[in-house]
């Protein structure tokens, strides 16, 4: 496995790959890989001939207030890992060779980006957009490897990328859960032992929202009020939002109808989580 | 010559063209095609081996109150003139085609797209870097070939390939005048006998300036009431703006040193005209 630090490199790379007609998977990343990230790589490796990972926290989706800094490293044991799950290449640039002093470009999906975690992290998905919108033009891959976990960011970028033409198909892989339910994140190590064990309570009050919406509770404030009775019956899982949306449009639902999300941000300690649930109604 | 309307004929015919390893020239333009366009078109003749020239008039880069549906049209002379200057391909989308009724999605420049033009026209190089984000996605080429009578939009586009790592060159082209000098362009159609003898004196006022730099004027404020008073000497022509600007941040001179743009725009009768003059001092 080759690791790849500047755009040149890459771009190199990239070319040959096309030039022996490879199918280029790309699986974007911040690093710290979980089994989450894994099953992304796993699922290029299977179906692509060349499989590029990209670790890069990037800083365009950090608030001011957000952990940039604090972000987990670990770069040996992330190696180890991609090269196990499947990857040829790690793409591994410095911030500077990202956002040279006079960029001055973005790509962004308003309408989708101001509700959910966009209301709290104002410009994040802007971030987003504008990091894979240049991943896209310079690694090229005929499939896009993206978790179901954040699945806002799932929608934007299949939007941005409907929109804007970018020849390239999006493949979703289903969130990665541990045991007790609690949704993969990098940010899970930033809890310790009873933290952990409060966190498991926002995918179990999601588990009983689908299980009210199985017997028939198709009332948006209901369940609402049903997922922030459970989150806050542990003092440590502080809700930031609870949200019944469609699917699609990411517009609030006051009656459970069609293709809806409900989804969930919540900080326990100093991690912010996030989950949510997809379901067809009706 | 070959006409496409729809994006997958597009898409088809580039990837037939890849699979030829063809160096793939672009053009775009919204149609009425003079003298300028054909230098682009020969320019993209000369150096690739399949040329697109696209005919879209962008609803997304106008304004309320300007004249999308007055722009001029001749779709038949357009083909011919085309034709004749060497491009393979037309592609004419429709607009539905390009912006369906869910379109969310954005790229823009902003800190360049405030000033001259964009300080008039707010949105309308958001809608430039936007269709030309999706024609270069669609149309892959190798190398884009813009005029110099743009010089914002020339900027503005060159930077958003340069961040967002678009895989294409940039081919400037200067501009080409009528012999008063006039710039030309689609709008001079709008322009009765007496407005378009008026118009030139756009151009004679930047020629002035020129003049006065060679001569040692380096103050900007100078030069703009130099221009200014000349093209008030015409009563047809009202001026928009007049600016003397760094030609690569676009921040106002005061005093002319370096890499310099003096641009200007006019409204003459109903058309509203460009021009622009790129100087070295010092």
């Amino acid at each position: 496995m080759e690791i790849l630090v500047t755009i040149q490199e890459m771009r190199e790379w990239v070319a040959a790959k096309k030039a022996q007609r490879k199918k280029i998977g790309f699986v974007p990343t911040m690093g710290f890989l979980h089994k989450g990230h894994l099953e992304l790589i796993k699922r290029a490796r299977a179906g692509c001939g060349a499989v590029v990972v990209s670790i890069f926290v990037n800083p365009m989706q950090f608030g001011r207030n957000e952990d940039f800094s604090a972000y987990p490293k670990d770069l040996e044991r992330d190696q180890q890992l991609a090269e196990w799950a499947g990857a040829d290449v790690i793409f591994l640039p410095e911030a500077e060779e990202i956002y040279p002093p006079d960029f001055l470009s973005f790509v962004e999906v308003p309408k989708l980006s101001e509700v959910l975690c966009g209301a709290e992290r104002p410009g994040h998905f802007r971030g987003v957009c504008t990091v894979i919108a240049k991943f896209l033009n310079l690694i090229q891959p005929d499939e896009l490897f993206l978790g179901e976990k954040d699945a806002q960011q799932l929608l934007i970028l299949e939007t941005m990328i409907r929109d804007l033409n970018f020849p390239v198909a999006v493949v979703s892989v289903p969130t990665v859960r541990e045991a007790d339910g609690l949704a993969l994140s990098s940010r899970n190590s930033y809890l310790n032992a009873k933290e952990r064990q409060a966190a498991s309570f926002i995918y179990k009050a999601l588990a009983h929202a689908r299980d009210l919406i199985r017997r028939g509770e198709f009332s948006a404030p209901v369940i609402i009020s049903e997922i922030k009775r459970i989150m806050s019956s542990h003092p440590q899982v502080a809700w930031e939002y609870v949200e019944v949306v469609d699917a699609k449009t990411l517009e609030e639902v006051i009656e459970l109808k069609g293709d809806v999300m409900i989804a969930v941000a919540a900080h326990v300690g100093k991690a912010r989580l996030i989950d949510n649930l997809r379901l067809r109604v009706g």
